[in-house]
């Protein structure tokens, strides 16, 4: 059954690597091809420091045309490419094993913003661009683009289109594949394939674009990218709301969306245990979380609107939602001030959580209409199994995807909790197939998830990619073992 | 240079079909295996009549394992496989060739309404279903699937999908790729892949479903889908216009954008000469068709604010715009019978252009921003050469698509059309590519343009297509022919 799976072809590296360096040297300088250990040492482990590894060089080409250089040099002697960006990932996905055998392709450099057409509504820029700078590029000119996260200050689009970036707008302007028109890519032969479309129908054949995006390196590398913009909203408005459980929150949803449509831009819930981590410093949210049984929701509308009337729409909804015993209370952000500290609330949990010791994250999607059920059923099995951890859940509840995560509040739970991270993790996983969710929402697979990738997908759907793999990089060159793991020789 | 391009394998039938179409009844019963010429004769043509072919059976499966079953039965014969919705493509994908070797795998009977999450927003459909049947089950439930396209009351779920259908909200919704979160499919290997996902976020590997999507049958068959619906807009409200030039529309266009954002559902312009074929019919259209060379724009705003509100919004702008004389006139439509008129324009345009003899279509798209030198450009070059045609253009133009189309008044200009079609698609074309457009926007590739898309992709893209077919389909038999030619023997 399936497709045939052959081997890959083994992997063949000349005896010393000198004469290889020397033909990296001469298609992009010296200077650009970083082999000392000291120069390597900031490619080798991710921002997180989770993973490590070794590799035979760094190099930072600066344009297309020396990225296609190096992987024809590359695939002529069978090494191993890691591509990577801006090094923020979660996964390991640009992070080369440890066998030294790989080089880096470092895509920095290739960091112009090349274009802004406004009245097509795209922005052309390197893969190396940073993302935060792209958004700036856009916000000079009047126009907003729209993908948004933590790491935005140093990620870069290159990295953002191999994970398909989702962050906290996905419910209005979606991911980064939604946000994607066009690619550049030099493909595992080292040829340069120009598809920096700026369209928005385009039915000539199959769906490149698409197939690249999210595949984490390991089909080309992609060096450019044109991408949406969109006017900036005239309005945004934030209100932070407490409601008694998930399901509430989940009719809630319903009702911004059937009276602010597109307009709602986010909408986070947080769970009343995330909240007390990081109550101490937020006095709104002291003020909203009497019942320790709450949990807050945190909507963001932004619209072209005047603030009077999307205040009063939303007034006039939340008044509604609290007649109807929806919603408990709640509080519209009278000034940026406000805002800022409801977001804050948000955005400091990672950081809260961190300080308690051990987590084990889990980065899941759900079907809407499963979340309420999905979070009491595996709360309540890890609670049987092990009653000393504790719960902390938040997320983009508006397009299904929560941050489960477990911590130990004591250090002896914390110690232990390492021990049991691969059976908790089978449990929240598992939970999740039974639920139709997916076990990685937004950061993709890497070499974090490539074992479990393979357990939980069908063998169907793993010979597709396999063929899909073994088609567009035969040699296997690619980032090998991230997504899909090699053959075994 | 490419990928390796080894020739498909061979196909090979049996001397008499005998044994083979007892197999086909063994697997989905006698009546649903149709080799009497006279059954098949409607599946062997489109519904244009512009292509005829043959085959030698039209198979109707009634579910997901009879399609399995079938292409099992098909992949060791080596019998081609013509997968067909509703017959309604424009270029010819679902017609087989005149070979009578292949089967047609009839997927109407898949039609079931399988479930609609209401706080999911999610239906799940059999491919077969027809798509005004999907828009109805919606509206029972007070919510919307977008797609809309001419052929609605015939065409199928499963032909949108292979075609990745566009129509006239794709402005404010996306096309069928935007609209689909999951897929369920069988493989040219006669497997069953159940993607039926409804995830807004997944980033597990490759996304099989967006490739699938827009391949035309040519990698599998997809059996049925899980796609976004949306809240029903509260008001609905359409306005004609008229301004002097294509530039005008274009600017118009960002300032509704500006004031309106996602409220913009359709966009749609049409020129002059298009509305002079229509305007006898059309008392709107003559009562703002003074000076031959204007042209109008048909807007529609759909919305979550009372009538009133939008009403008001659209008519400050639409002052503004007269103001500054971006827009010469308009009427905003004060019922929904008006609103009708004004749709009926824009929808009349393609019969009546038939009426007039010889049409020659072009189903283009470009940036947006490119449109108005290219249509300017483009119409000077074809009157240039051929002075005695028309010209009638009028298209989704808020997301850059066009139908841009070449009529002869008189009945030997008509004649003398069919003799010049080459050229002038080429001289079209040749302006659509050096505009950075696409030659097939929202209609496919089907076998209509197949031997163009090889001619205009460059080697590296076509190169990709190939690996990608090759590994899904070694033994090339889902829709040969279609999108990507068979390599020689």
């Amino acid at each position: 059954m399936g497709y045939p799976l052959q081997t890959f072809e083994e992997l063949k590296l000349d005896e010393s690597a000198t004469p290889l360096l020397a033909e990296f040297t001469d298609a992009i300088g010296e200077e650009y091809v970083l082999s000392k250990d000291e120069d390597k040492v900031p490619y080798l482990t991710d921002w997180g420091k989770r993973f490590k590894g070794n590799a035979l060089a760094v190099l930072r080409p600066k344009n297309t045309s020396e990225v296609a250089a190096l992987i024809k040099i590359c695939k002529h002697h069978r090494v191993p490419i890691v591509p990577q960006g801006g090094n923020t990932g979660l996964c390991g996905g640009a992070t080369p094993d440890a066998s030294g055998r790989a080089v880096v392709i470092c895509l920095r450099r290739l960091n112009q913003i090349k274009a802004l057409d406004l009245e097509n509504a795209t922005i052309t820029v390197g893969a190396g661009a940073v993302l935060k700078h792209v958004q700036e590029a856009a916000v000079l000119k009047n126009r907003l683009f729209p993908l948004s996260l933590a790491a935005e200050g140093s990620c870069t689009i290159g990295g953002n289109l191999a994970t398909n970036a989702g962050g906290v707008q996905v419910l209005r302007y979606g991911n980064m594949r939604d946000l994607t028109l066009g690619l550049e890519v030099v493909t595992a032969n080292g040829e340069i394939w120009n598809g920096l479309r700026g369209l928005r129908k385009d039915n000539t054949g199959y769906s490149l674009k698409d197939l690249f995006i999210g595949s984490e390196g390991t089909l080309g590398i992609i060096t450019a990218a044109t991408l949406k913009v969109f006017p900036l909203p005239r309005t945004k408005l934030t209100v932070l709301v407490k409601v008694t459980d998930v399901a509430s929150s989940i009719a809630l949803l319903q009702q911004v969306q059937k009276v602010c449509s597109a307009d709602l831009t986010a909408f986070e819930l947080i769970s009343n245990r995330a909240i007390e981590l990081v109550s101490d410093r937020f006095v709104l949210a002291q003020q909203l979380l009497q019942d320790q049984s709450d949990w807050l929701v945190l909507i963001e509308l932004s619209s072209m609107d005047s603030e009077d009337k999307v205040r009063l729409d939303l007034q006039n909804l939340l008044m509604d939602a609290m007649d109807s015993k929806l919603v408990l209370d709640g509080i519209v952000a009278d000034s940026i001030q406000q805002s800022k500290a409801m977001w804050g609330i948000r955005e400091t949990i990672p950081e809260a959580q961190l300080q308690l010791g051990n987590v084990i994250k889990h980065d899941i999607s759900l079907p809407i209409s499963e979340l309420s059920d999905f979070i009491q059923t595996t709360n309540a099995r890890l609670k049987e199994s092990w009653p000393d951890i504790e719960i902390i859940v938040f997320g983009h509840v508006g397009d299904g995807n929560l941050h489960y995560n477990i911590v130990g509040i004591n250090l002896e739970v914390s110690t232990l909790l390492e021990n049991r991270r691969s059976q908790i993790n089978q449990l929240v996983h598992d939970q999740v197939y039974l639920h139709n969710g997916s076990f990685s929402a937004e950061h993709g697979i890497g070499q974090a998830k490539v074992t479990e990738l393979t357990e939980r997908k069908s063998s169907v759907e793993m010979a597709l990619m396999r063929a899909i793999k073994k088609g567009l990089d035969p040699l296997c060159i690619m980032n090998p073992n991230k997504v899909i793991l090699r053959d075994p020789d």
